[in-house]
């Protein structure tokens, strides 16, 4: 499978990086906006500019996009749609229906197969959340995410006067993840799932007491939430916060029996030292789909939800029934 | 969607129950080897003897096969498959492909589905095997059972002389569970693991130290691990040992990075206060999928792998990209 990039981030070098661990992929092309002789890669594949892109048609097999939700993927991936099997990891969970018709439209029209929204969350979380659901009719969907880095929170901190550098992580409440494991069914609010720690490092002569206050009281972001502020040195952010791990879990419980009266606890856990080499993990696993579905004769978007489990592994359905079954 | 059931134990009863909580179903008829007059179900389905099976070819749109793996299922499901699309939870392992091979041949001929191997295990947690291996190339795999009551080693202490019943369940080993999820990837024997705990009670004037000598040095069941034997009473036992729980868990942890340099962990985790209940409700859910797929004009031996997700559940697939991607 002759695999493509579309921009060289940290989500980028994850998909690089996964498919040296698939040996049934090959990297052929990153595909970047900047001057491919900026760009240093660390694999044999060639760097292009995307204004070239056209000319990889039949050069590969599907192109990986790794750009952002908020302004890349919602152009890019009906675009791209148009000439490739592609793969996207589309995450504003309240514009994907729109982002899915967009999407639809090309690849239906090109008859290549493009599958949105593929990473974690949305994702293998949504998977889990469908499964459960699907198996436990009656009963109560918990999500928590973390131990793990908000890049959002971090930028919105980082934007705050005074502040040179900082690290959000986002903690799931224990006290509230014992009683839903603990078949409570609590109705918890924004507060009660979760805590923020904020890891800043001040410009010099900043005032402190300001900057906490600032972020504390910030809406959406901080407000609705107990929210602590670290103030470190640059040396011990480098030092203690640089990675990006993230995880969380999906949890669903319910009942079943003439009267209800049993519990069942389905709980799905992820604890990752990397969120986007992670990410890229899942991308490329679909990619392995989508390469596949095309070479049977489908086309159009598809989710995580239209994917059978068996497209993702480069087993046969042979050796999966006899190893994995 | 029409629901047959054939055998009326707990897995039968575990289906009946699961169909109430699926609006989308109905049941219409349990058959049975017994006489029908014989047995008494808890809703208004019909209750027909199996010899009369043939007469509701058009009655039903799937049948669901609750016998047990021994010598039920291996000749049952490729007889059935040749009526009816079928789903059973065929979990002789090391037998699956004969039995897949079996049930294909039947199904193909007829032109109906057969999902075979539904429950949790195999089942769910075959698939998050399969999911987490796709994912997580290199990487160590790791399933623990329990705590839960194993009906296979209950029998097993049942049958030594001098007692009355008993009660075994299979418990994981915290310490080495922690070794796991803390990536050490460890090597684990038979005994590191999982414990054994019996409930036993003893028939007046049995030799307790011998029952408990037997047990501990059985073969295969209880030799290879640490067992621990309770004498209790027969109270006691109906008391606090009636329920039939299971669960466990499947986890995979791998590395991805430059340098193999980052941890990831991938749990899947059931707590059930029904074994026989939570089967079921599997059940359901791939018996929904069977029958869709056979109306999309496809047919033969299936397993969960094969199965897309979005046919388990009731939902649309804008319903599901709207509120649970």
């Amino acid at each position: 499978m002759r695999v493509g990039i579309l921009g060289y981030g940290n989500l980028g070098r994850g998909v690089e990086n996964a498919i040296k661990q698939n040996p049934d992929t090959e990297l052929v092309a990153v595909f970047t906006r900047r001057n491919p002789q900026d760009i240093k890669i660390n694999s044999n594949a060639k760097v292009v500019n995307v204004s070239e892109i056209e000319n990889w048609k039949d050069k590969i097999d599907i192109l990986i996009l790794c750009g952002g939700s908020a302004t890349d993927l919602p152009e890019q991936t009906p675009k791209y749609a148009k000439l490739f099997n592609v793969i996207d990891s589309f995450d504003t969970h309240a514009k994907i229906p729109e982002h899915f018709t967009n999407v639809d439209k090309s690849a239906q029209e090109a008859g290549k197969v493009a599958i949105i929204s593929v990473g974690w969350d949305p994702g293998l979380f949504s998977l889990n959340r469908m499964y459960a659901n699907a198996i436990l009719p009656e009963g109560v969907d918990y999500t928590f995410w973390g131990k793990g880095v908000s890049q959002g929170h971090s930028d919105a901190i980082r934007r705050i006067e005074g502040v040179l550098d900082a690290k959000q992580y986002t903690v799931p409440v224990q006290k509230a993840l014992d009683a839903v494991k603990n078949c409570e069914n609590p109705s918890l609010t924004t507060r009660e799932k979760h805590t923020r720690e904020c890891y800043v490092v001040l410009k010099e002569g900043a005032d402190a007491k300001r900057v906490e206050h600032e972020i504390k009281t910030m809406p959406n972001y901080f407000a609705d939430y107990d929210t602590t502020v670290h103030f470190i040195s640059l040396e011990e952010l480098k030092k203690n916060h640089s990675g990006i791990p993230h995880g969380g879990c999906v949890i669903r419980t319910g009942k079943t029996g003439s009267n209800k009266e049993n519990n069942h606890v389905i709980e799905y856990n992820l604890k990752l030292d990397s969120n986007p080499e992670f990410t890229s993990s899942v991308l490329i696993a679909y990619a392995r789909a989508a390469y596949r579905l095309n070479k049977e004769g489908q086309k159009g978007a598809k989710t995580v939800f239209d994917i059978a489990p068996c497209y993702l592994s480069p087993k046969s359905g042979e050796e999966l029934r006899k190893t994995m079954l």
